[in-house]
């Protein structure tokens, strides 16, 4: 499983205010927690900060990568945030998103086509969030088809079909399961990701209902989550859901979560 | 889900006192109890009681069906044992099991023949257990036809894939969840089912690996179980798993348990 850290994300009150202050110490604090428990990559996003967007997106690189050696997930809607934001990454980042809206797709494709860097490929696109397996795959295709003609290889995109909560619609959980199934029978070799707390908006017991879905999603072939890796319960449940699927040789992974008490503290 | 419950059981020593002291009151407690947590099934088994087997478990029936209204899962290899207890038997049992080792077939085959009793059908032969998923649907594939050819209908047949440890090999848990797709995928209406405890044999935090492999097989299709109902970290496992597969309209079954306190001591 490929872990995205979540946790430097602006819209957080507390990371809002050390984004503002500089706070370095802080920042790189929260990115070494997140690599410490397991996080592939750090996602950093100051995409409140109306005009300073850039400046901070910026200085979260530098502190982010004078702290820790994964590469950085760049979170912005905006093109110019992001171009130079991918200039001051050392080494090739993951960039989130591009998707099927024809601004956000044509201002993406020229900073992508012909790299190597990674990116989350949103199902969505002008006519709004998809509903139906069916609806996802069409935009999945032609996202996926369009990224491979820019040069992008197929291991380096991110599928991200979008969850939807269960409380607003019976079948939003079974689309959201088919659809990475299609993806990996269809690409092989493309990853599928996404940020799953969604779909238990709106019913009581998250925590529990959101770990249920994550083992439900593994089994269907997610191999990568926007998540806090510091979230107990959650990596627990996966590293048990990875070995009872067979991707854990002799379970070492499992028993070596057990000797450090990771299954202990689980009540979901 | 169709729940069989596991507990009327003589290799569990309290219950093979009870039933050597025709204890009617406490096996009709356990049953109630079972019914009252969501059994769809009391199984019964006597088989330690060499010799006297058919007469307990005519017993257990009278005694079961004197307390609930539910049918009895009937759970022996002899087939003399079994046609006395189909004849003690009111209404439609379920069987547990045919296979395909040639004894119990040649044996179980005349007692089904034009009936409607429901069917357990182990994924076992006379080459003993099945490695892989093709191992399974080799056996399972003979097995339905010759169940169907003798006129038992698909929708009572419950497929048991067989559930190995992933202690002894890691690819037990995938081959198990694939059989299960692979049957549900090629014959409609038919039932899969199984005691799936065996899977964290040999592995710590053996509850925690059980209920998140049982919501790995829901996911695959399994749409039974023989288990303890009275194991409510597992229930409201399953419940959950349901509800995200968008088998629980407008999340009824979910709020319910919740407001119940079902997933209140769900310490895995």
């Amino acid at each position: 499983m490929r872990i995205v850290g979540e946790l430097i994300n602006a819209s957080r009150k507390k990371i809002r205010d050390d984004i503002k202050e500089k706070n370095a110490e802080v920042i790189a604090k929260v990115a070494q927690d997140q690599v410490d428990h397991g996080a592939d990559f750090i996602d950093v996003n100051a995409g409140i900060f109306v005009g300073k967007e850039a400046d901070y997106v910026k200085w979260l690189i530098r502190t982010v990568q004078g702290a820790v050696d994964v590469p950085c997930c760049i979170d912005t809607p905006d093109p110019k945030v992001l171009e130079e934001a991918v200039k001051e990454h050392k080494g090739t980042p993951m960039l989130n998103s591009i998707s099927l809206e024809t601004d956000r797709y044509n201002n993406m494709i020229p900073i992508l086509r012909g790299t190597d860097m990674k990116v989350i490929a949103l199902c969505m696109s002008d006519e709004g969030m998809p509903y139906t397996k069916d609806d996802r795959m069409k935009i999945a295709d032609k996202l996926v088809n369009n990224l491979v003609k820019n040069d992008v290889k197929l291991e380096n995109i991110f599928v991200d079909p979008l969850v939807q909560p269960i409380g607003s619609g019976d079948h939003f959980g079974r689309e959201f399961l088919n659809t990475i199934e299609a993806i990996h029978n269809k690409y092989e070799g493309i990853h599928t990701i996404c940020g799953l707390s969604n779909i238990s908006y709106g019913i009581p017991k998250r925590k529990f209902a959101n770990q249920t879905f994550m083992t439900m999603a593994i089994t269907k072939g997610l191999d990568s989550a926007i998540m806090n890796p510091l979230d107990e319960g959650m990596m627990a449940k996966i590293i048990a859901t990875e070995t009872l699927l067979g991707k854990d040789p002799f379970c070492e992974k499992y028993m070596e979560a057990y000797r450090e008490g990771k299954f202990e503290t689980k009540k979901s």
